[in-house]
């Protein structure tokens, strides 16, 4: 009985793993879209998300029914509420990546990124993408060590956040309100998906250890 | 055993609705600071936070401490599931606040929104904390109708910000990017408070009905 459920708890993990993998392919469609201009690449992570929708019910349903026939207790318990409560995390994550698509779909055929911003947007995609992938990793591992380092990953989206308000702030930007607002968004999206990650990788740290990602 | 754990039961949704009365008042007083410019007041919105992050850490804990002793079946477990994932959204509506306190704070003794965005910025904070208070109550109630209803009220609060990026994008636009930018990530951070309410009184929905609200 204890071995079968430690088998579907895993199974529960590998599912959200591949949910995962489902949004890093958002994060990273939705960006080609912005960096290019391509409608239909916008308009497949727009319509991809109800995969990732439908997998969390699923997750959702097998944890809680996991929950309801088992009656785990003490670590095995911890985990699978952790389970439930990353795969909201992980949906959302899916969400805002829908976001930067629908920013750029909203200016095909131009792109929504002045030229000389697109290598600053490129690079909060790429700390996104690999927190993503990271923390994919993580939730199958469960280790500890990475956890806590990508709990310390997100300064360099940080200082991009920062160096983006301070171009469009400058007096240097001749583009005008638009693209200064889509900018300003866009760099909130990606850095809340940095913030999910980071929140997931915490989870993974509390259910191993007992103690808080900030206590460590 | 039962009337016992249906009384702790009923005492964390209690704790809830008092942490989303904390998120009301941190709610109110960003949107005060915002409007006066008064950076005493987004202070206190700022450092409060703490104090409904404790409340999270509590509810989390008594209600991880009551899955694990009571182990409760059915519909109190589909109870306690949605209180330990309702407390995160709670908590991040406060984080949300406290994203208005610091923009209102930043451009302090200024005011971050322009004289003629002001009303439309005020509905967006009215909105917010109507749905704010009506998911508390809610909360405590467990009122599927009150609960479907909210899920639709949602509607005055996107079209409140179509107007508000029609307003900055125009051509009478006179205030330059800051004040844009700023007005956009207010716009998020109501919408996105107002995003969680419904998505807990969805959650209530579910574990009273055992249907999603999108079925309804």
């Amino acid at each position: 009985m204890r071995k079968a459920f430690s088998d579907e708890l895993n199974a529960t993990f590998d599912d959200l793993a591949d949910m995962c993998a489902l949004v890093e392919s958002a994060v990273n469609g939705a960006t080609k879209a912005l960096m290019t201009g391509d409608a239909s690449t916008a308009e497949k992570v727009i319509s991809g998300d109800a995969e990732i929708d439908k997998m969390r019910e699923r997750i959702e349903e097998e944890s809680f029914t996991l929950l309801s026939l088992q009656a785990p207790v003490a670590s095995d318990l911890r985990l699978l509420v952790a389970a439930l409560r990353m795969v909201s995390e992980v949906e959302r994550m899916g969400d805002l990546s829908v976001h930067v698509a629908k920013i750029a779909r909203l200016r095909v055929p131009d792109l929504a990124v002045p030229a000389e911003m697109l290598s600053i947007m490129q690079r909060m995609a790429e700390v996104a993408v690999d927190m993503v992938t990271r923390v994919r990793q993580i939730i199958i591992s469960r280790d500890v060590e990475a956890a806590i380092a990508l709990g310390r990953a997100d300064e360099e989206m940080d200082q991009l956040r920062r160096q983006s308000f301070a171009e469009l702030l400058s007096d240097n930007w001749t583009h005008g309100v638009e693209p200064a607002v889509d900018i300003a968004l866009l760099g909130r999206y990606y850095e809340r998906i940095a913030d999910h990650a980071v929140s997931i990788a915490s989870r993974v740290v509390y259910v191993v250890t007992g103690h808080r990602l900030e206590e460590q």
